[in-house]
C-alpha cells in the first residue's frame, strides 16, 4: 500500500518552516547573528539582559528601557512556595530537567489572567519565565546539595544572581562574566529541535507556558541537550592531561563518537565554540584550583588533537558543547544541571520565536506515509 | 537578505515525515483505519483495551495476551501520593490539562530505571501512562467538585473505571459503552499536531514521559484540543432546540466560525463523527434527563442545518469534535475535562508513533529563512 511517489523529509532536513528576523546561521562559514548582530560582537560588548531584550523586542534597548527591563527581571526572580514544594518533593528522585519542567508546567496557576493573550501579556510571561527559570534551576541545585534555598539578590546581574543562588556566594567578576557569556551564547539558535518543538505546541495556540514546557521536554534528549555533559564525562574519564592523546586515539580507533564534535548545521568551527575556547584559555591562566586546571588542560589538549584528527581530515568541527562542561565545572555547576541551565538561557529564544511565529500562525500538521495493509478482516478473539 | 528561492512549508502541509503502519486517513473519502482495520469495525466489535494493544503491539491480541494486558492496565491504575498532592495543590488554580501535564511531568520520579531504554521498558511506560492518565483526569474532576478521591476499581473496564472514578457510581452499560467508544475513536489519528509534537521531542532521544508531556502541552491549544468544548458552548448558548436554526443562521450570516466543522485532513464526513452521530441518535432515545435530551436535540438539529449550509454547499463537513461535547455531557464529564480526556485516550497513539519513529530515528531540525539585515553595527548604549 506504500505510495512510492512520496518523499519522506527525514528529520525535516532542508525544509523551511518560517521566515525569521531572529537569527541567521551560516553553517558553511561558521557564522552566527542574533537580530543581525554578529555573535562575537554581542559576546564582547553586550550582556544577557541586553541580548534578551534584543531577541524579545527586536532592537537593542536604550538605557532607560534596559533599566526597566532589568528591574522587571529582578522583581520576577522569586518563585511561589508551591513551586518550592515541587522542588523539595522531586529533586533527587528524577533528573533536574524533569523537576524544572514540572515547575514550569505549574506556573499557569500564578498567571493573573490566562485568557489575556495580548502581545503585552505574552511578553510579560516571557520575562517572568526568563527571570524564574534560573531561580528554579539554582534551587534544584541547592536542594540536591542539602543546602537551604536562598532568596534572590535584588542587585546582582541575571548571571551573577544565578551563581549566587546556586553556590551561596557572590561570584567573582571572572565567573560572573563567564556565566553571562554562556547565557548569551545559549539564548538563541534558530529552529533547532527544542525551539521547533515550542513552535509546534504554540501553533495550536496553546499558551506560552505549554509551549515552553514542550521546549524543556525536548531539551531532555541526549541528541540535543546532553552533549555537554557527555563531553565532560569523557574529559573526566581522561583524568590526567597526560592521558589525553592516548585516550582520544583509542576512542577514535574504536570508532567511538566524540561528543561535542560535529553539528547538523555547522560544517565549520561553531563560532560560539570559538568564543568559549578563547575564554577558556584566558580563564585557565587565572584559576588556582588544580582540579579545574587539569580539566581545562584536558579540554584544550583534546581539542587540539581532535581538530587534527576530525576537523582537518573529516570536516567535523567542535561545537559549543565541547567546551561548556569544563567551564561550567569551573563555576561550580554540577553536570546534571547543564541541560536545565541551557533551558534557562534558551527560554528567551523559544519565546521570541513563538511570538514571531504567532504573527503568521499556521498549525503544524505534517503527513505520514502509510505502508501497511488496509481493510484487514477482524477475526473474533476466540478464533485468533 | 531574504533568499527568494526558499519555499516555506507553512504548517508543514503536504510534507511527509515518516512511514507508518499505524494509521491511514483517506481524507477525500472520509475513511480511517487503525493498523489496517476500518474504524467502523473496531467501533462496532472491539474495545479500548484491545485497540490500545493493537496500536502498541501491531496486531490484535489473542485471548490470553489481552487478559495479561488488561491486568497490567488495572494494576497500574493507582497514582503515588505526591501526584495526588499536585492535584490537590493546583486543581482550580489552573486548567485541568495543565494539572494533568504537571502530574505526568513528575512521573519519572517513580520509574524504576530511567536509563533502561529497551523496547520492553518503553512499552511498560506506555502501559503505565495509559493506565494512569484516566485516573489523574478523574481525580482532577473529583477534586474540583469537592469530592474525595476514589480508589480505582480492579474489575471495571478501562472506560467504565474512568467514569466510576470521576462520578462515584458505576456507569450503566450504555454510558460505559459510550465512553469506551470515545476512548477508541480518540486513540490515534496520524501525525496531527500533538502526535507530531511527541515525535519532535522524542527525536532528541528524550524519554517517553518527556515526549508525552510535549503531546499533552500541544493538545492544550484551542486549534487542537479545544474544539469540542467550543462546539458545546455554542449548543449551550442555543439553549432551547427551537432556537437552533435561528442561532445558526445568524452565526453564519455574521461569518462566525462554527467549531467542530471542517478539518485539515477530512474533506468529507469525518468517519468518527459519523459513528458518534449514529450513537448519539440511539443514546437520545434512551436518556431520561430532559437537559441532556435538549442538548442532544440541539446537536442533531445543528448538524442537519449545517450539513445543508456548509457540507453540501461548501464542502465543510462535521468532525468528531462537533458531537463529543453533548455526549461527554451525557455521561457527566465537565467541559474543562474534555481536553485531558482526549489526552488520556491519545496517549496510546502518541507512544505507538514514538516507538515506531525510534526504529528509524532522525532528529527534527528544520530551517527558518532569515529575512533581516546582517552585520548591524553595535552602538554603545549611551549613544543609542
Amino acid at each position: 500500500m506504500a505510495d512510492n511517489n512520496v518523499t519522506i523529509s527525514k528529520g525535516l532536513e532542508g525544509i523551511y518552516i518560517a521566515n525569521t528576523t531572529l537569527c541567521q546561521i551560516d553553517g558553511a562559514h561558521g557564522k552566527l547573528w542574533y537580530r543581525g548582530y554578529p555573535i562575537e560582537t554581542l559576546a564582547d560588548k553586550s550582556n544577557y539582559e541586553e541580548v534578551a531584550y534584543l531577541l524579545l523586542y527586536g532592537n537593542l534597548p536604550k538605557k532607560k528601557d534596559l533599566e526597566t527591563f532589568r528591574k522587571k527581571l529582578i522583581s520576577e526572580r522569586e518563585v511561589p512556595e508551591s513551586i518550592a514544594d515541587i522542588i523539595r518533593t522531586f529533586t533527587g528522585r528524577m533528573h533536574p530537567n524533569d523537576v524544572l519542567r514540572t515547575c514550569v508546567s505549574a506556573l499557569p496557576a500564578f498567571d493573573v489572567d490566562m485568557n489575556d493573550k495580548s502581545v503585552e501579556a505574552n511578553l510579560e510571561r516571557a520575562i517572568k519565565l526568563t527571570a524564574k527559570l534560573p531561580t528554579i534551576v539554582a534551587m534544584i541545585g541547592r536542594y540536591k546539595r542539602g543546602k537551604p534555598f536562598l532568596a534572590p539578590s535584588s542587585t546582582l546581574s541575571h548571571a551573577a544572581n544565578f551563581l549566587y543562588m546556586l553556590n551561596g556566594v557572590e561570584p567573582d567578576s571572572e565567573s560572573a562574566k563567564l556565566m553571562d557569556l554562556m547565557f548569551m551564547l545559549h539564548a538563541e539558535h534558530g529552529s533547532n529541535a527544542s525551539t521547533f518543538s515550542t513552535l509546534v505546541t504554540g501553533s495550536t495556540l496553546a499558551d506560552v507556558y505549554a509551549s515552553v514546557v514542550a521546549g524543556i521536554s525536548t531539551l531532555r534528549g541526549p541528541l540535543h541537550g546532553g552533549a555537554d555533559e557527555a563531553a565532560l564525562n569523557m574529559m573526566r574519564a581522561i583524568g590526567n592531561p597526560e592521558n589525553t592523546e592516548t585516550y582520544i586515539e583509542d576512542a577514535l580507533a574504536g570508532k567511538q563518537r566524540i561528543m561535542g564534535f560535529g553539528h547538523r548545521v555547522y560544517k565549520a568551527y561553531d563560532p560560539r565554540a570559538k568564543i568559549v575556547y578563547n575564554y577558556l584559555k584566558t580563564f585557565m591562566t587565572k584559576t588556582t584550583d588544580p582540579t579545574i586546571e587539569r580539566l581545562l588542560e584536558i579540554a584544550l589538549r583534546s581539542e587540539k588533537l581532535m581538530e587534527e584528527k576530525l576537523s582537518k581530515t573529516k570536516g567535523i568541527w567542535p561545537n559549543i558543547d565541547f567546551f561548556s562542561g569544563p567551564l561550567y565545572t569551573a563555576v561550580n555547576i554540577p553536570s546534571d544541571l547543564f541541560t536545565p541551565v541551557f533551558a534557562a538561557a534558551r527560554v528567551v529564544g523559544w519565546t521570541a520565536h513563538l511570538f514571531e511565529y504567532w504573527q503568521n500562525n499556521r498549525l503544524f500538521r505534517p503527513l505520514d506515509n502509510y505502508t501497511g495493509k488496509l481493510d484487514i478482516e477482524y477475526v473474533p478473539i476466540d478464533k485468533r
